[in-house]
């Protein structure tokens, strides 16, 4: 019986070890699904914002939706470049500097940095080529990987402070 | 041999369905916990909006640490709670309004919203008693579920549009 029992209880405990591995394993697994996941989105927007950075405006459409909204209106993936065409025709060293990130699927929270020159005018300052710095807090929701909504506030209050 | 291994298999199905067990509860409970992490979190903040609405102070400090942080400035608990009991003056009816609400432990993005009536100036803008609707886009970052961290933006340029 003993020595019966020393053999169960070596079965046994392979059996345990298998379950452990197959568990840590499985946990490990689901792990990374989860981060890539989560990544999957940061990972797209950081894309985003590297391509907005290029200025690579036929990208654009592998980012945003056809019918974005930008602050609850509907502006159109061709209205939404537009914008984005025309703030860099209004400030040419524009650029996008992620300073926080969150994610909580379909959402993106990012508060974005900017030190840069508008020519003239900018959110109806007279800024006139100084050197400004401001930041955005900004949501985005997304529809597979696509951006759908954007609500947007600029800390014009900031750039009024340097003028 | 046949029924040595009968006995074998069976002990080994028990084992193997012993640790699926262990697997699954050991799933639920991390399922749970990630969930209740979750909620913690935005239900703290939702308890912590609920204490500015009621201008319940004394309980300011069980959401906010001793040494918050206000737009990258130490303000501390003492200048937060003035900070905020100076808004709820000037605007006597404030109300802060969850809009969206994203988390991210240990941060959160909100999305407030308010229509009220400041009584004279406001950011800079002499609103006088006009009421105005507008938007407030805010990071806080948490350490054992207190705000440790702030970074607001509030859409200025909504509330002069409506002037």
């Amino acid at each position: 019986m003993a020595g019966g029992n020393d053999a169960i209880s070596g079965i046994l405990f392979l059996a345990v070890e298998f379950q452990l591995v197959l568990l840590c394993s499985r946990d490990l697994v689901k792990g990374q699904a989860i981060a890539v996941n989560k990544t999957d989105l940061t990972n797209v927007y950081r894309d985003y914002i590297a391509c907005l950075n290029k200025q690579d405006w036929p990208k654009l459409e592998q980012f945003v939706h056809d019918d974005v909204y930008y602050n609850g209106q509907r502006v159109g993936l061709s209205g939404y470049r537009e914008m984005l065409e025309r703030d860099f025709n209004e400030i040419p060293d524009l650029y996008f500097n992620i300073q926080l990130l969150i994610s909580d699927s379909p959402y993106v929270a990012s508060r974005l940095g900017f030190a840069c020159t508008p020519k003239g005018k900018f959110l109806g300052l007279h800024v006139n080529g100084k050197r400004v710095s401001f930041t955005e807090n900004v949501f985005y929701q997304f529809r597979e990987e696509k951006i759908e909504q954007v609500w947007s506030v600029i800390d014009k209050a900031a750039i009024e402070a340097q003028l």
